[in-house]
């Protein structure tokens, strides 16, 4: 059965999130099969190198034979048993695993399945902090310009208004904004912020290092702590949304690495079973889930059927084994050296770019669509796609972000890809 | 290593949602090694029978060896791929599997991990088909007293003030709120509210026949019916939430189908991969979805990264066949019947019992805990665990909820260890 036969029948029963399906057509929209390392494989038989690591979840490539081995034998053992007032032993193993991992002191993790999830549960776990704790003033949120957390309804209203999200504004709790990493002066806004709102602030909530949904806008290290630090001493919890940025897609394990931050309440998702399973986390710091213990109602009354589900639970423990020993990291630091170069090299000059945002594996490349008609980014993406590359923009930005493992020459692959693209959609 | 120290190690790292940490221990908590059939198995070898489904989600039992086979197969093809803007091949086979016993009309599948997800985005989806459509005073709903439909801020905001959830007030919209399940008027105050206020309303959220979390709360299949009907004159969206209900739970596929009930908008989760793996879906009527069909700006802005995980589709694919090949509803009314008879006998006339509510193989046990001490439902429940039957309550409503394939044999024993359990705890 040919693609167009298998995309009639997706049409007629499957809604694809951020897609207008009357256009889903000139996405260039690929029927997977199956997968081989860093390609998908369609049902016709065609491969694409996932050079957007099926948005941004996939680490090591799929098939890894590790993870796969990892699966089967949890399998036979148990594939799900609740998490709620019971446990089970490799969600404690995964736990201990990772807290040795994070960047948070004494960290305890509570689960969930959709990243979006991880941060309504910082949320939460943040707003009842202050009334555990007798402090019934400290309500509001502090986030920035720019800013994606997820989609639900708490998630949305830390987020900013992008992506046609204004709309949902009667459901939205309100929150003070301050820019986001696109204004160079976004880190004194968010202390004059801090400074007068401190008190009335539960938490901020930022996105370390890179802003991703937004178009991969990026911050200096540095100031991202600095602003970790004012927190801190205006007594206002940290909430750092790794979901994107964590498990090594900027070179360190986590963003909050690069910045010397520690956050109270870290939010873990995507790239934490290797893009293998829906799995995420909240992690809170010791004296964050201290607060809740005691009488019952200090209790968090939060809990998603399937939070620590064992199979997932079993391959994030194997995917950290693999991201320690296999050099993963220094890979990634090495192709993301080579990628800056070439994209200084042959994208950035192009006429139709406006700019390149780049950490680690996570690139941004904006394009300047003036005069070049609407969807510009989707059209590049859907040239790249059509030559065996496959991208996916956000807005007009194309996005760039590879396997941890991906290699010199497909990264070579990847830049001459759009380099084409760019030249026959956009010159 | 002893369950003792298991659980050590995982109060050091884990923190269990819905449960007051300071009295863990409390809860009898086991600690999981593996599975076998209808048992769980803890670290030290003691078998449990989960007469909860591992919390509302196991249909067949553990380790079912086609589900088990679905996931091996599955595994040497491809883990994941995303479903934004491109597809995958076992993802519409599942899509086109759902759409012929769902109770919607022209169904669309948009799928998530965590239920609470699937019904968010039934809310924003509601919420959006009537701007879309250029009505934009419609932007309240209707939900029910005693209502849960999870834990994020938008499912928290359709849902009732229950487990100490009003401490997020702050950050809830506001909803029209009518009677819950427990009142007899239930049916003609939200009808009142239809009548009342149906042009400001973007939908009615209720779960159809039973509120799970309230503690097995029932109503009779034709007042739904009539909800659905009222509101559909009144030109109100019905969101139909069938996370816990769906897939086999009450005796049929659907609640739905019990009620003649036709929803617009339709959210899944929980035994959808039969317990294995996190999934869930909102289901939206072809009506529903043509709405966000044209320009960009009528298209759906949400969507979560592992939304149709080829994994769980491929189970969830499986478990569909196996819940129709095998006799299974036919199992769950003949359980039903057997497990109604001995609560009847055994249960309902102990002096301890207030009441006793099932449909289907949903049962709720309320406790009277007058003069009987705090936290009699977990205290119970605990006697249960030690003697081998894992339960955990709803405050002091005891639950069972077998598996789907639950035999007569072990229908007895969960009544024999809740009747040995309350003359214990409770007499």
């Amino acid at each position: 059965m040919s693609s167009e036969d298998w995309l009639r029948r997706d049409r007629a029963v499957v809604w694809h999130g951020f897609t207008q399906m009357a256009h889903y057509d000139e996405h260039a929209p690929i029927v997977v099969d199956h997968a081989e390392g860093h390609e998908l494989v369609d049902v016709e038989g065609r491969r694409y190198l996932d050079a957007i690591s099926s948005l941004w979840v996939t680490t090591l490539g799929h098939r890894v034979p590790e993870l796969d081995a990892a699966l089967a034998r949890q399998a036979g053992k148990v594939a799900h048993s609740t998490m709620l007032g019971n446990t089970n032993r490799v969600v404690v193993e995964l736990a201990e695993a990772l807290a040795a991992v994070v960047p948070v002191d004494g960290p305890h993790f509570l689960f969930a399945s959709d990243g979006a999830s991880a941060v309504e549960q910082a949320l939460k776990i943040a707003f009842q902090y202050w009334v555990n704790r007798g402090d019934h003033g400290r309500v509001g949120y502090l986030a920035l310009g720019n800013a994606y957390h997820g989609d639900t309804v708490g998630s949305l209203s830390v987020g900013d208004g992008g992506f046609g999200t204004s709309l949902y504004d009667p459901l939205r709790f309100p929150v003070h904004r301050t820019p986001g990493y696109d204004d160079p002066a976004w880190l004194d806004k968010a202390l004059a912020v801090l400074e007068a709102h401190g008190p009335e602030l539960a938490a901020v909530v930022f996105e370390p290092l890179v802003q991703g949904a937004a178009g991969m806008l990026v911050a200096e290290p540095t100031d991202v702590g600095v602003l970790g630090r004012a927190a801190a001493d205006a007594g206002v919890l940290v909430v750092a949304d790794e979901v994107a940025t964590g498990f090594g897609r900027t070179g360190r394990l986590f963003a909050s690495d690069w910045c010397g931050l520690r956050p109270d309440l870290l939010c873990l998702g995507k790239g934490i079973t290797g893009g293998y399973l829906p799995m995420s986390a909240t992690v809170a710091a010791g004296h964050v889930y201290e607060a809740f213990l005691g009488e019952e109602p200090l209790a968090l009354f939060h809990g998603h059927s399937y939070g620590g589900n064992a199979l997932g639970a079993a391959v994030a423990l194997e995917h950290l084994r693999l991201v320690h020993e296999g050099g993963v990291l220094d890979n990634v630091g090495a192709r993301a050296a080579q990628l800056a170069r070439l994209l200084a090299g042959r994208i950035a000059p192009h006429g139709a770019v406006k700019a390149v945002r780049q950490r680690g594996l996570m690139v941004g490349v904006e394009l300047d669509p003036t005069g070049r008609g609407v969807r510009l980014g989707r059209r590049v993406c859907a040239a790249a796609v059509r030559r065996g590359v496959l991208l996916r923009p956000l807005g007009d930005v194309v996005v760039l972000m590879p396997p941890l493992t991906v290699e010199a020459g497909e990264v070579e692959l990847i830049v001459d890809t759009l380099a084409a693209a760019l030249d026959e959609v956009a010159t």
